[in-house]
């Protein structure tokens, strides 16, 4: 760029009082107002959080080192900068805001790092986990909408542990995917299949993330659940899960994730229903009724709650391709 | 950890107006008040972050692939995290707090992320870059106190690009440090040696940083400046730098590093200069008396400044080896 074209005050002598507005100046000559915006806020607060802990510089290249890491240890798959989302309550607190969810409908919780992109697809009544020693559950679910009508042709992925703990992708010596599948809801809505009971487990907590948590004296568990992610065309995209009642960590999940609505108690295959799907009577059976919202109500209503919650800290937004930017005229 | 010793509330059904405190509730496991009072700050500005933003998963996402390329192009001649903090002003702004300057002592500013352990040390009169077509300069310094009184015996770091604007480091065939070097004050306080006129650069901008740049509209240059890192037992630890006067991007540093003291005009040597020094005559001079603060100055200005500060943002805090820590009795 031609200095000549700069079109920014003079950024020399810039001291703790005045360098904020100085950095947002020079990043606002980006012409996007939503990316200005997300810069103004991002920028503000770091800078704020320094002033605030008056953050020494040894603290501040911990930091430095600490990020770096957490970068270094990413792979195909592991994401840990995710998983430093998910124990700060970013991640939950990000899905809240970008899928609410009006009175009736399922609630969305955490995705973690664990969906894949190389899941099987599988039909009613097929078996998603090869683990001989998980205990067998069935599982039995239908989808619908806030209306109560079934939904059809909704592709559902659905991930779990296998019964020592861990997903397809943590063993180096894997020979595909498991514990994980892709279905499609009937015409009843009905989506069914057979897998094995979740267990707790910890994240992965060998990397900067787990020697976070430990410095903090918080445990790295997960209580039992299992993943799904639903999606069609018109529906807004519900990624959540289902949590095991009584789990040992159900009150203190390391990444936020548990919701009330969410806990099931597993229930006992009786006779008919074994007979019914072709499973041993006596073993686990969970069993649920998602309900998913529109795209357009889910749109509307992530616009309405936008504008409420910011006008509501002072601010005028307009509402732009669903997202607020600063309302100026 | 067992669960049943997990002293905290419980986590479930968490939402986005409770779960900051929740978060830091459960952080505030930790011990140590520091640590603890910086995690409040940093989760309540993270969270503060995504509600005032409204954050879309999109965006979250688009963030945590950032962070991932940015710390997985590190290396260790490469650290693309310190980029990130230089060009949002957050490197500046730490060391403004960390090493608040008395008045007529000399301003610090930002390390940047090319000093390095490996450079040789040189006497009074060495040259310091093997470039040959560097334009030669002649470097004549001295380091006193605020007292006005000549220290000696200053361990004094020196580095600067070569005459095509990298460091040694950025060069993948270099066989050994160049363009950097570390000198001690003699019992005068001075400091001379001969290098060459710095030239203004670009920071290395192929990685996750550049592009955020171009995003934004910005240019990546520097103008031209030599750095300069002073250290003896005692003494607050001085990273500074000299810019050159007219520079086409003195009000435009992508770092936001330069400051009005800093900057200084170059001379030409004169025949007495050159016959003492021992160099061409007409060649270009760089002078400057660096200004060190006692450490004990520096600390307790620092923890002045903190109490001030904090007082003046409704906090009311103590300090504990120099930082604060909020005053709870």
């Amino acid at each position: 760029m031609d200095p000549s074209q700069v079109k920014i005050p003079a950024l020399a002598d810039l001291t703790i009082d005045n360098i904020t507005d100085n950095v947002i100046r020079i990043n606002s000559l980006n012409p996007d107002p939503r990316a200005k915006y997300i810069l103004e806020r991002l920028v503000e607060h770091l800078h704020d959080f320094a002033r605030e802990t008056r953050l020494s510089t040894t603290e501040w290249m911990a930091g430095i080192q600490f990020l770096t890491k957490t970068g270094q240890i990413c792979t195909d798959v592991r994401q840990e900068f995710i998983l430093l989302s998910d124990i700060f309550g970013l991640s939950l607190l990000v899905d809240s805001i970008d899928h609410p969810k009006p009175p009736n409908s399922t609630e969305g919780t955490v995705l973690g790092p664990f969906h894949t992109h190389e899941a099987e697809h599988m039909s009613n009544g097929d078996l998603m986990s090869k683990d001989d020693n998980g205990e067998p559950l069935l599982v039995l679910c239908n989808v619908k909408g806030v209306d109560g009508k079934p939904i059809s042709g909704v592709k559902i992925d659905i991930w779990e542990t296998d019964s020592s703990g861990h997903y397809d992708v943590q063993h180096a010596d894997r020979d595909g995917p498991d514990g994980r599948c892709v279905m499609t809801s009937d015409d009843e809505g009905v989506f069914w299949f057979k897998a094995i009971v979740p267990v707790p487990y910890p994240i992965p907590h060998d990397g900067p993330v787990g020697q976070l948590l430990k410095k903090l004296g918080r445990h790295p568990m997960r209580p039992a659940h299992m993943h799904f992610m639903f999606e069609k065309s018109g529906f807004d995209h519900l990624i959540t899960a289902l949590y095991l009642k009584n789990d040992p960590y159900e009150n203190s999940d390391a990444v936020f994730g548990v919701k009330n609505s969410l806990i099931v108690e597993l229930g006992k295959v009786d006779k008919k229903t074994a007979e019914k799907y072709g499973v041993d009577e006596g073993i686990a059976l969970m069993t649920y009724d998602f309900v998913l919202v529109t795209e357009k109500a889910s749109f509307d209503l992530r616009a309405e709650n936008s504008k409420k919650a910011l006008e509501k800290l002072g601010r005028r937004v307009k509402i732009v391709e669903g997202l607020p930017v600063p309302d100026v005229d």
